[in-house]
């Protein structure tokens, strides 16, 4: 029997792997997600199945590849038809709940050809990707009323209708209020106080909710926004990391050059790269990115601390992740999307209470893990069995409690659909030939990119990926075999969705049982 | 202005386009389908997306391959999320109705899920894939509640619980009665007269149908069960044709060899194999086979006549097709399924009643077409814009128009989900692991298969398929080549359906106006 009875699974918003201290190298001291790691297992090469917060999530919260789940970018509505981690919860008696962000868009056209009333029980579990709502807050626009962030923020005295932009992201700058979505602003600390900030608001409702559940056991989705954009600290995390703390900026053998790869050359129009293109831009910007990681660390130990309090780390599966990292300036570029391991690669911690998972407790484990691995280990925790004919991932147990698990994969795999950004007006594409697939192994990165050359990586002679050998003509041989792995990957999703895998095992060849006699003399 | 006002889309079960005389070297003669293609274009390249009834079927309902509407084969249900005919003629306040067979299972895990009355308008339309129902029968089984054959039969004196075991494919033989089932009793007439036999009876009510729409205009989805299995024909048709008509029996280099393709060889441990790779089997079944199109393009006749006397054939956009075809002994293959040209390529002829098709009329296109072409061309036909985010065919008018459409494909695509068949347990095989792929070019067919090596066909040396260079050497450029097609086919498949193209490129690069200030310095 598991000892599993709650499951915690934290999610971080844009949260760059190397700017957490246990995964090596930080800027950032993490001391709270490194007593996590401690507690679990530090996977090493942690993927998430799409460099931007939609469809990552959706992966996430599916357990399925960007191309089964269908949400490729962020404006793109999740199919009322795929199963989230709260449907699986639901059909087991159980629920997911939800504080924080989860960037679902509800699959509106669905609803209305359906006849679903988006108040009724399952349309509100349609518009809120299978979440029981504590409070739904996406960040970086001001709260909607799904979520009780502008009424807390008034009663606390933030007197404004809008008091998210006049206050949270808003700084005061010589007497006058100015906005952290202008960059040149965020040195400047919050106009509210930490206490009030995002993340503090959502650690509070986190816990309160978590203690109201008293011995009832509960699966919550604590959802921070942070550490994404408007990158807006409140004191004094604003001015904890100075330049000095930054660190090189990386740069590419390429960067801008004609020989860049075309999609990469067209993100650099983006207004993002654009300004974190200028190197005293991502100097002024990363200090305050490292705070809000630094803040965001700080409540983490508030959680971990009540937990322990409580009795409940003994009981409770803790799954720490990012939906994506930051480039913040590194090649040139801002933000995220595109392949690179500043982006895909996250940290990805699983704290397993099990007494099977002791002897893994501290260790870091170098197999490839990805985002959809998460929902079927969540399951596997509560002993609910997964439906496999969906689930692409696999569950993250048998790391957990070092069981041999047979034919673990040896590559991680990640998907881009950039129809919606300026770069395909940049490169005259339309809406539908903007993909890319990357597939990743230990030793190489590949990415077909439709309509152009791929690119090709040699993580061991070259690991901060800086030199793209998607073109040159010595490396024929390895794109062929990495395209390989993407032909066999694609063949092999699960498309087969509406029947069962035991359905299909019962049903083989018993035509003849249903009165069909094919085919006998 | 179009001049299409009605459409009939006729589809057979089970014909193999050389028993169709108008494709020339014909065993059977079929006037009314040699004066259909006539009235309009015969494309002699028309391909089905997979060798069997359900996925067929589904992809010529919703204009899109298998791998995107994911029914893949007969006992997988259709998802509620996809579109089909009828959702789109709907949204367009039209509606498409159905006489006779579609072979859709409906959703009820959806339906269910999303608390849809399965008796609800929504909940029929999901029942029947988006028809509106005049008479569903699928065959080869005793007509359900949804069909009116039993009691049409029970009326005309065939008095039994069960009148089409008993009579349709029943047989006297020898003063007892017989079960078409077995293949040996197929030589002796059905039990029913021919004018109370599955294809008069749908064409009667087909004709009744149409009469009664007047000059409302219509879409009719007339879906014959035959030449369908089990092969039991009214008299005279029953008697029409002896073993001498039946030809030459095709046998393949590698037939039953150790050198065969594995898949191919565990296909015939199949019953319909076992039986049919008798010569004399085939010899027995096919003159019945032969009879049962005989027949049914007598039917076609009957129809053809009924629009002329209506008018109707000048305001009548007419499909005929085949869901697949039939091996009925070649290569020692019964029944259907794999990727050989007996299955796939099937007989497909569009009549466009508009006077921009004069031109075109009678004529033979070479140019490759598919079963997902038909509901854009339908759509196309009635002046509705086509859901391009969704539907992966194309509109044939510009083909019958005689206008030159850019960029026309040089390629058909189908597929094969073996998961449910004995092959799969013949061959040791996991449900999910059971795939094929095939893309045809003019020279070259090649067929990826999910764990085993390719087959590849030389067409232009070896139109028969008579010879598998799969696994030969010297044609791995060529199998490359064509692994490289299906890889680009893999990679561009519609998966982002939940926002049409329009939104997309509307919302390029529009966060700022919704107050989203991305990295602006």
């Amino acid at each position: 029997m598991t000892a599993v009875r709650n499951v915690l699974f934290v999610m971080c918003d844009q949260l760059r792997r190397d700017h957490v201290s246990c995964y090596g190298s930080s800027r950032v001291p993490t001391p709270n997600i490194d007593r996590l790691a401690k507690l679990g297992v530090r996977f090493e090469e942690g993927y998430v199945q799409s460099g931007v917060c939609g469809p990552a999530r959706m992966s996430y919260y599916t357990g399925r590849y960007v191309t089964s789940h269908g949400a490729t970018w962020n404006r793109v509505p999740l199919s009322a038809a795929e199963y989230t981690l709260g449907d699986y919860l639901l059909a087991a008696g159980r629920k997911a709940t939800l504080a924080g962000k989860t960037h679902v868009l509800p699959d509106g056209k669905a609803i209305e050809r359906f006849g679903i009333e988006i108040e009724s029980e399952r349309g509100a579990l349609l518009r809120e990707g299978g979440f029981t709502v504590v409070d739904r807050y996406d960040g970086h626009t001001p709260p909607g009323p799904e979520s009780g962030y502008a009424d807390f923020l008034r009663a606390h005295g933030y007197e404004s209708a809008d008091p998210w932009s006049e206050y949270v992201i808003g700084v005061e700058d010589r007497g006058r209020v100015a906005s952290g979505w202008q960059m040149r602003n965020v040195h400047l600390p919050s106009r509210v106080a930490e206490p009030h900030s995002e993340t503090a608001y959502m650690t509070d409702l986190a816990l309160d909710w978590i203690r109201a559940q008293g011995d009832t056991p509960w699966v919550l989705h604590l959802s921070y926004v942070k550490p994404h954009w408007p990158y807006v600290a409140p004191a004094p995390f604003h001015s904890m990391f100075r330049d000095a703390d930054v660190g090189p900026i990386v740069h590419g053998a390429q960067d801008g050059g004609s020989d860049e790869h075309p999609v990469v050359r067209a993100y650099r129009e983006h207004d993002e790269c654009l300004s974190f293109g200028q190197e005293a831009v991502a100097r002024h910007v990363r200090p305050a990115y490292m705070g809000l990681i630094a803040q965001l660390d700080a409540h983490l130990g508030r959680v971990l601390d009540a937990l322990k309090a409580m009795g409940r780390l003994a009981d409770t599966l803790i799954v720490f992740a990012s939906d994506h990292g930051e480039f913040a300036g590194d090649r040139g570029l801002g933000e995220k999307e595109l392949f690179y391991d500043e982006i895909v690669r996250v940290p990805f911690i699983v704290c397993d209470p099990d007494p099977r998972a002791d002897a893994t407790r501290g260790s870091a484990d170098t197999r490839f893990v990805e985002g959809i691995d998460v929902v079927p280990t969540i399951l596997d925790a509560l002993g609910i069995a997964p439906s496999r004919h969906r689930i692409e991932g696999r569950s993250l147990l048998p790391l957990t409690r070092n069981q041999t698990p047979v034919a673990w994969r040896d590559c991680a795999y990640s998907e881009l659909d950039y129809g919606f950004r300026r770069a395909r007006r940049v490169l005259g594409r339309g809406v539908r030939e903007c993909r890319g697939y990357m597939v990743r192994t230990d030793a190489w990165k590949y990415v077909h990119w439709e309509g152009f050359r791929p690119q090709l990586f040699d993580l061991l002679a070259d690991p901060q990926e800086l030199v793209d050998l998607g073109g040159d003509a010595r490396y024929g041989d390895e794109r062929a075999r990495m395209r390989e792995r993407l032909f066999d990957w694609m063949a092999t999703r699960k498309r087969r969705t509406t029947v069962g895998d035991e359905e299909v095992a019962t049903h083989t060849d018993t035509h003849r049982a249903r009165g069909i006699h094919i085919g006998i003399w």
